[in-house]
């Protein structure tokens, strides 16, 4: 079992994503700031997983104000709520985080801070185990969509390691698995973080469940071969017409799936639908420090001076996407039905 | 002036083009095992380059084996075409460049081993000028495809580096520069052996071309912002129909291109043009060691025992591809009949 970050009394634990395969790495951030920083340094990445970090640095960030008077604790609030909604753009899942707490704590009107505070962790942790029982709920209704003995394609990473645990495309996978019909994997190393080959060959290989690596440029040739029965990728946001926002090179998969005859699915639960996003070009676009590119695992790859354009996203149009896979269940086109009767469902 | 294999007389000289961008360094191959490690390792690369250093290799071990009787020499030549055809299965230039080779050795018949191996040397060093003369005419056609301020988009190393000079793809981009027509090259890295950051980057850098590098997996959503005016690649073999096989992930930029409706240009000399093969699916693919994929710079970035598939080419079939252009000119769909007419042109 994978844990990717969780809340002790000490303060946010994580397992500290940069340095897999190579060591398995556990911090403590006992001061929000320290969450802040191992967002923006892909310590922890993954949209499920940055909703689960932005809910716990803010809580962290009210434990270490404890004592704050009322008036004090609600600038606190306001001022982590806007410093963790500064720090990655494109997921939706830091901003529907930041959402639910400031639902959970409008509901506290009238308790005193402390009191508040502690409602806050409380909530904070049950967003973290609500995200790992989603995946398992997705992971099920996904895997009746894999045929037995199949090769999966993926991405970047979409498992235990992108969310609170399980994972949403891995979880599928997991799924299968469990369920036993012995699927095997093929993983895009995904550059240029690489998340494919350090994460998910890692969290598979861990569990015993096949795994192939290739380049990202590997996947067109692969899909031609026939041998992949379908693709499946996670998400970073969903606008409301199914456009789907994830990790750069998505979209390219997504073509070639569908130029193949390949389903192309996503999974990803519903804190990832943005119900104020109509349509994928209205998501905004998170672009990179270009020495991702052309710097390989320390060493400068690329001549000096050169130019590089490095967008961590892409958009991959509805009309490629086969199905999106939720906890609530697997939507087929037109998506703008299926998201919105899921999400209302949801709604309280 | 780049300048990347040529004969001298104490040996075939090359840029190694693995020390690339870091180090300039030249080596100087005095035994024609030399010469097929250099090929084995990626020293010398690219299809037309491959042609080339196989040329000169065969007459470098001529050379070595002077003062051989007529029946010894023979049997050292037919070793020496036997050797090189071994090492890379794919490209059809060193094919192509061993039966010119052997024409020439026919032509010969009745001469002293001697003036024999004079003449192959005086062959193969004609085959290396000929080969940068026929990517200048090349680069000629080609640029009359290219508008002012275009943004091309090329993948791996089509350039002078793959060539005995000047180039195919980055010929033509040479051709538009020259012409004053500004052009604009965003540079795929391509994966697993970065010909792209490494040797496209800085060829163009080093003749103050403009370029941008992108990763793989970034030309997805490059071609679908609208920003590309026309893809240009090389070709390692080129089949009777137009199917080509090139650099593992050119049929992913092909269908991209056609998705966005981009043009999608293969740049190639005659020499890359098999009449034996009728369709690309009869075209052997190069499988490398998976370390290329899961090893950089001596950095593991995989987690120990991963499966890899590294395929070093893939096939485009030619309904992806606009234009074949060579240097006898531009080939527009269908694709047989131009390449029939052009080689057929060529043969004595």
């Amino acid at each position: 079992m994978i844990r990717t970050i969780w809340w002790e009394d000490d303060g946010v634990h994580l397992l500290d994503q940069r340095a897999l395969p190579g060591e398995e790495i556990y911090l403590v951030c006992r001061d929000y700031r320290e969450v802040i920083e191992a967002i923006s340094s892909l310590a922890v990445r993954g949209a499920p997983a940055l909703g689960v970090a932005v809910a716990l640095g803010i809580a962290l960030g009210l434990k270490q104000a404890a004592g704050a008077s009322g008036e004090e604790f609600q600038g606190r609030f306001e001022g982590l709520c806007r410093e963790f909604a500064r720090v990655r753009p494109t997921a939706r899942n830091p901003f529907w985080a930041i959402e639910r707490i400031r639902a959970l704590a409008a509901e506290q009107a009238g308790v005193s801070a402390e009191e508040k505070t502690a409602a806050l962790i409380r909530g904070a942790v049950a967003l973290a185990e609500e995200d790992a029982a989603n995946n398992r709920r997705l992971g099920e209704y996904g895997q009746t969509l894999i045929p037995p003995s199949a090769a999966i394609l993926t991405y970047c990473n979409a498992g235990a390691l992108a969310t609170a645990g399980y994972g949403t495309a891995l979880g599928i996978v997991r799924a299968a698995w469990a369920a036993g019909k012995g699927p095997e994997v093929y993983a895009c190393e995904t550059r240029p973080v690489l998340q494919g080959a350090r994460l998910t060959a890692w969290e598979l290989r861990k569990e015993g469940i096949p795994v192939t690596l290739i380049t990202d440029n590997m996947a067109g040739s692969l899909l031609a071969s026939g041998r992949i029965n379908c693709v499946i990728v996670g998400a970073d946001r969903i606008a409301r017409n199914g456009d789907t926002a994830n990790k750069i090179g998505t979209y390219t998969l997504a073509v070639l799936a569908r130029e193949n005859g390949v389903p192309f699915y996503v999974a990803a639960p519903l804190s990832t639908c943005d119900g104020a996003v109509g349509e994928g070009r209205e998501i905004v676009i998170e672009e990179r420090s270009g020495e991702e590119v052309t710097t390989f695992a320390g060493t400068r790859i690329a001549p000096a001076g050169v130019s590089v354009w490095n967008p961590a996203f892409d958009i991959t149009p509805c009309r490629y996407i086969s199905a999106i896979v939720t906890e609530r269940g697997i939507i087929g086109p037109p998506y703008k039905e299926g998201i919105e009767r899921q999400t209302n469902i949801k709604d309280r």
